[in-house]
């Protein structure tokens, strides 16, 4: 309790979430004790995020969910798998982390989804959406390989039930028929407002109030009519039928899951009654509760949106703190792209773009406003975005897809079977590239580099600043083939497209020049190759700093003049050093038979916590003090005159 | 024609098949002559595929699909995506492709797939499945977007209909109504009997001859008897979902397509009149055909499993032509690994396999008849695959996935995410790895050690042969973390493991040692790599052979051995060179700060096309010769002494 605001809301009584020594306490308490525990939960959650962040809204929408699974159930035997996580902090705070629950979202803290490293209660970590299912029916098949009979539970939101892989997941045991209990969180909104048929379905029973008086009123008259026995026989198959064909389970029904709902998912009465009576039942069922996202934080309740992933807020006011301006005028990279998009789209009315349920992530929601046609929400489903974007290009339509780095791995083999193979002109603006903070290891993108250069036909770009970030956008738009650029979470101070030189394929820039090393870096790290730069120079090194801008295909040009007048050849990349940027290099030097040396430094082979961008840098070795270091030991090692590099580095961050 | 049972099964009337003269000519065609150019069709197909081998089953199954739409339909405007395009030759032969369908999986010739490079009528490439609804939905959007009235159609196969990619496109057109029509051809079965919840309850209608009598009887009924007009309200109600609670369509229709069907898919008057009627109607909509697989050819009717892919067989005895045994006994990779596995699964029970419709393609499918429970197939689903085997792994079952190299692409964010990060023992077995042959750039495992080998905790080996497969297998069964193995399509002369030594994790083994140069090889390419240095030795050069094993951990001990001792490295994958192998090396080697001229021979940065491996490894410089010609080119530079490679090069093959 260290916040003004969290100790006003606080009520006076002792928690019982306070008093929960173990989990399994919890199957003890009396219901009205649960919906105290709920509030408690509740409390705890604003209380924490209010002043570290975190997810908010999505988990005060399943508190009570929580509450009753660790009422009905025994999770030292039995299993959950909670949905993307984000949903679950009750189910952390009822799990043994109610006190180390202030140190969320920060180095070393708790983290801000589920993992499995972090308690034995969290059995399946997740950090993307839609996964749920598909882990919990793989557990489901090892618990009767192993002949246990525990119960396993999955709980997903309606979002993520538009992602193909829950869809493969259902389909899968519709047919396998393993015990267990999907409950689906059905807040009628991910992220972003839901998209697709499914969510409308799902949420179609709201509409329909004539339920139950049809099918009473059905009953109670085909029991006073007599009918020939094959009509009675139909009458009934009807009868049986009506609450699927009416009710938004019949999807779940036919795909072969026993559907029970809708109910009220803030009643941790009706949930526990509800569980304790299926929990039994053979074969796979799905219980579908209404909740409200926000519920029970009057501003998260009526904008979820604006609470989903929240930054310190101040509780009473619902007023997010704001951080000391530096006084430079800052943009986010996002919010760099969607202008120049929208000036693009203005310009030509074949400009398209796509998202997979992140518009306001991507910052393209206000294109939406503007240009509902032609900005394409599809749903957490970035396979599909992407070859639905092929057929775009296919027809003469330009599409964007802009997803984040860490989910268009979803979308690997529609980028190189849809899109390359073809060499459609599908422009890919991956946000989020690089070190994410405190989402940690799931949201990183950190791979893209990697897995993008190895495609034939794709071109690979990664923008400095935001002013290059807008004439990448131009370069691309007026690409004719495949084409990526990746930028990073946050902001630049830098939109000026007139201050930067123009972008032309596979050239990169030089900054300044050297004659010692010659740092190639892309992205962020141009802003850090300059500072090392500067720090070697006080040490009497002469750096040369290229911005390489292009990953694909590389400036072998410029490459080779460095190559040939520098001892050592230096990159810099914020993506792993597997087969990233700098692997790139040594493969153009190795290919030009040049023999140089060469460093390569960038994200190590090994997962970076959660922390702030400044921390994961230090941890990851790319900060301006650690690549000074590895420099200058390098160069050490090549250039005698280097016998004692300074010990006061200056500058360093 | 040049077949001698062609010839024989050839009809004598001059064929229709051979007067269209453009497509369009097909839309002026009566039913009569639509169904003899059906028959044109059904007899080229199988005249070419006995002697060139292809897709025979499923283009015989989609014949009258193919006919109707071209009578329907005119392709120069209107637009059709065929799923995966092997059910597509009908389609191929109907689009001025006839004449040339005889160079059918050569070089250079008619490809087993569409592609848009092949002809303007195929309007979307595909060799992977469930993309057509994505793609065609992207099209349909384009064309409102350019304010034009053409068709969009999509065909889809059932088995096709498991993918999530699928749904997702389902799920999204359902709430976007774009205009566009999908023909589910469903034969009942994908390449293995389809798997799934969704493929049950599509074929459920065949045992549901009730439907019609029951409609009529309510109708009649309903018309009979007077009700309460809330009543008959409610009973309208019930009728007009009767179709959809008894029917198939009943999914579409709740995710907002419209659906007409089943119809008889080898009728292909009834097809056009369908087609006719619906096409103007707005919305998306779904025409359910029922087509039988190897329709019109009884040995491939009877076995659509066999028939499916064929290779060359004699057309009036089924029989497929053996080719000429080299004497030496030889087994498949797929084989070599399902024996291994199976005995396996005999020590543990806990030993789990899956697979992604793909049991017999992967060897397991004798496996699954045994161990029903412990054999899973999961439909055309990898990304589920993958994330149910980490759900296994979780809970301390040995989950083995096995999935050719290309379709494992669809499931990397699963592998990362679900698997990797959570660092759980789940074991990849990628079949068709490398140069596929005749199924072209989309089949071709050309990228797994690239996107396998960034993955922090994974371990990537290659065998050598089937010895290695065997004893990897085994490794893998042991490694307590995420593991990879990779082995190519064909067969192996050697699965004898007591010939080979152990497997040690991160070790290579040196075949034969050298002073000059060594070559690193992984996979089929150490069989090359040791008749490259056979003939380097005759040229007077010394050169190292190396089977690498292991692309990661990479065995840096023997490397930096080598590194020192030796003019130049070089490394042999067939894996693009793009962050493959060889970029391993060269990371490793300047992480150390050695410095050795290195040369990185892989496949290059191209979709090579379809042919035979060995002129697919020509075309890719992975022959002997080329690799030799490529080592002594680079060591020439390198070593002074070798001024005139020899000019007669021996054993290069």
């Amino acid at each position: 309790m260290t916040g003004r605001g969290s100790e006003r809301i606080m009520q006076n009584r002792s928690r019982i979430l306070d008093a929960i020594v173990k989990p399994h306490d919890i199957q003890t308490l009396s219901t009205q004790e649960l919906e105290q525990l709920s509030e408690d939960c509740r409390q705890r959650i604003i209380e924490v995020t209010s002043q570290k962040g975190g997810h908010l809204a999505s988990s005060l929408g399943a508190v009570e969910i929580a509450v009753a699974l660790f009422k009905v159930f025994d999770f030292r035997r039995d299993r959950v798998v909670w949905d993307v996580g984000h949903q679950a902090y009750a189910h952390k705070l009822l799990s043994g982390r109610n006190e180390r629950f202030e140190t969320l979202a920060q180095y070393g803290g708790i983290k801000k989804f589920l993992s499995r490293d972090e308690s034995s209660y969290d059995h399946f970590g997740a950090g993307h959406a839609s996964t749920s299912i598909s882990a919990a029916l793989g557990m489901a098949f090892s618990r009767d390989l192993q002949q246990q009979a525990h119960y396993v539970i999955a709980v997903i939101g309606d979002g993520a039930m538009t992602g193909g892989l829950a869809f493969e997941a259902l389909n899968h045991n519709g047919f396998a028929s393993k015990n267990m209990i999907l409950i689906v969180n059905d807040n009628g909104m991910s992220i972003d407002p839901n998209v697709g048929a499914l969510s409308k379905m799902i949420t179609r029973v709201i509409s329909s109030p004539s339920y139950n008086w049809l099918r009473d009123e059905t009953r109670e008259w085909a029991s006073r009519v007599p009918f020939s026995e094959p009509l009675q026989h139909a009458l009934q198959k009807i009868n049986t039928s009506l609450k699927t064909f009416l009710l938004p389970g019949m999807l779940f029904e036919q795909l072969g899951w026993r559907y029970f709902g809708p109910i009220d998912g803030h009643s941790v009465g009706e949930l526990v009654e509800l569980l304790t009576h299926v929990k039994d039942l053979d074969g796979p069922i799905v219980i579908h509760a209404l909740t409200q996202k926000g519920k029970g934080y009057s501003f998260a309740e009526e904008d979820a949106f604006t609470y989903h992933g929240v930054s310190p807020f101040e509780p009473e006011t619902g007023n997010f703190v704001k951080k000391s301006s530096s006084g430079i005028q800052q943009k986010s990279y996002s919010k760099v792209f969607a202008e120049k998009l929208g000036d693009l789209m203005e310009a030509d009315s074949q400009v398209v773009a796509l998202s997979a349920a992140m518009m306001s992530g991507t910052g393209i929601i206000g294109l939406h406003e503007k240009y509902p046609e032609r900005v394409l929400d599809v749903g957490i489903a970035e396979g599909h975005a992407v070859t639905c974007a092929a057929g775009l290009a296919a027809e003469g339509s330009k599409p964007f897809v802009a997803i984040y780095s860490t989910f268009l791995q979803r979308a690997l083999d529609h980028i190189i079977h849809d899109v390359a193979i073809q060499k459609l002109p599908v422009r890919f603006a991956l946000d989020r590239a690089g070190l994410v903070g405190v989402d940690g290891p799931t949201h990183h993108g950190c791979f893209d580099l990697t897995y993008l250069r190895m495609i034939p036909n794709m071109v690979v770009m990664v923008p400095a600043d935001g002013s290059e970030l807008r004439l990448m956008t131009q370069f691309a738009y007026e690409h004719d083939g495949p084409i990526a650029m990746r930028y990073p979470r946050g902001n630049t101070t830098a939109w000026d497209e007139s201050a930067t030189g123009p972008i032309r394929l596979g050239k990169g820039m030089v900054l300044q020049d050297g004659s010692d090393a010659a740092i190639f870096a892309v992205g962020v790290l141009v802003e850090t190759a300059i500072a090392v730069a500067e720090i070697l120079k006080e040490q009497g090194l002469s750096v040369a700093v290229i911005n390489a801008r292009f990953v694909k295909p590389l400036d072998e040009e410029l490459l080779q003049q460095f190559a040939k007048r520098c001892q050592l050849i230096v990159t810099l990349e914020e993506n792993v050093i597997a087969g990233g940027f700098g692997s790139a290099v040594l493969e153009s030097l190795q290919q030009s038979g040049t023999v140089v040396p060469v460093q390569t430094i960038g994200l190590p082979d090994r997962y970076i916590s959660q922390g702030s961008p400044e921390q994961q840098r230090e941890d990851a070795g790319l900060s301006v003090t650690k690549i000074v270091g590895s420099i200058t030991g390098r160069l050490k090692e090549l250039m005698p005159r280097i016998q004692k590099p300074s010990k006061t580095v200056k500058k360093a961050s």
